[in-house]
């Protein structure tokens, strides 16, 4: 399984994707999953992935590729970020026509996956998009600030409580922080380390991103912080009325 | 959709379930899909069910049917709270067999229900019982303390964190509460009132539940003290150090 999200907020972008992919429980690998694209002070794109790993690692080189021999249209050069989220939509479905056509089977669900593209080009508002198994996607909008792909249920009571547009951004990045820590502790094909990158909207910079594991002392640190506040909320919480339980 | 959870702690079981039903988000209804049985001082049965409310409004009258007409085996006379989850299991096969007879479908799919059953027989400890779609079932253990059916993710995060064997059962309540709440806060088709059941080990007593709407005044308190405290705890996490984000 794999759980990412990602979230557009008015001054920045945070993504994050964890590393483990699984087929059954008896066999767990650790795969990257979020790229980090783009020309410093030009172009800036994070793509995050869930589903079928082997047609995501066909995008991902293809894109790549299509990038190391300067295609005439790929990711540093296309002119908008829809433009791109398009680009993946389609290579996504050629991948999967393939995989299916060498596999020769007729169902799509083994071979599809979904992305998330998020990012800015010089002159442009920052994007995100969610792009379906089907190749078209959507934009996040201040209603509608963040996106998540895979194990989300687990992790998203937090963001729905804690997330809106006008965030700081780097609030709602231990916002998400937590949130993934939920999922792991929930879903054991969920796991670390996670990869997150954070945007600061404008700069145009090519962040390093930061690879968190089980020894990160700042994640420890928060996420003990609100597990023990979530247990003495609890405990403080007013007792029930007399007679409220009937 | 449905959410139902159920909790079997050292000193007491809390029993809780939504009443919405709905085919399409456009079809939406209130039903109660908790029931109780007993004779007060001999024996105490909480029923809870997901899936199939066809099939489930089935089994509930042939067990209430049975007990009315004192067949031989019911529910209040089955020896043990195993014979009753088993009895329960059967019948929901039975009446499922039924139900794909009549429609001419070879597939189980859309007439299976699954259902909790807890309680206690008197002379014999309180038990738990998970009974799947296939008729057979599971029994609640000191590592595992709580079962849930249904829209279960949302809202397993605060009983993974704050649940277990030795949890007091008002408290245990508080948390299956605040569950509840994350839950409709995120899925539609899960909705108020939800019933509950709070019962004393040993007290073989008949409680009279509640039922929680949006006005009930403890409810909300709760809800509000504890959505304030996750926002508050969230603003006081320590900020990451410099240059954390790379």
């Amino acid at each position: 399984m794999t759980y990412c999200a990602a979230i557009r907020l008015k001054d920045g972008m945070v993504f994050a994707s964890d590393t483990r992919t699984n087929a059954g429980v008896d066999h767990i690998s650790t795969f990257r999953k979020l790229y980090q694209y783009g020309v410093e002070g030009e172009r800036f794109m994070v793509l995050q992935t869930a589903g079928s790993l082997a047609t995501s690692q066909a995008v991902f080189n293809k894109l790549q590729s299509d990038i190391d021999q300067r295609a005439e249209s790929n990711l540093n050069t296309v002119a908008t970020l829809f433009d791109a989220a398009q680009m993946v939509g389609e290579c996504m479905r050629e991948k999967m026509n393939h995989a299916k056509a060498v596999a020769n089977s007729s169902r799509d669900g083994a071979f599809t996956s979904s992305f998330m593209l998020g990012g800015q080009i010089k002159g442009q508002p920052p994007e995100l998009y969610l792009i379906y198994p089907e190749g078209n996607c959507i934009k996040a909008t201040e209603d509608t600030p963040f996106f998540q792909l895979g194990e989300s249920k687990y992790g998203k009571p937090i963001l729905d409580r804690s997330v809106s547009y006008n965030t700081d951004v780097r609030h709602a990045a231990r916002a998400l922080m937590l949130s993934f820590d939920s999922t792991i502790h929930s879903n054991l094909s969920v796991g670390m380390p996670i990869d997150f990158v954070l945007y600061d909207n404008d700069s145009l910079a090519l962040p390093n991103g930061r690879r968190i594991d089980e020894r990160d002392e700042y994640f420890n640190t928060i996420r003990h912080q609100w597990s023990d506040a979530l247990r003495r909320t609890l405990v403080e919480l007013p007792k029930c009325p007399d007679g409220y339980w009937g």
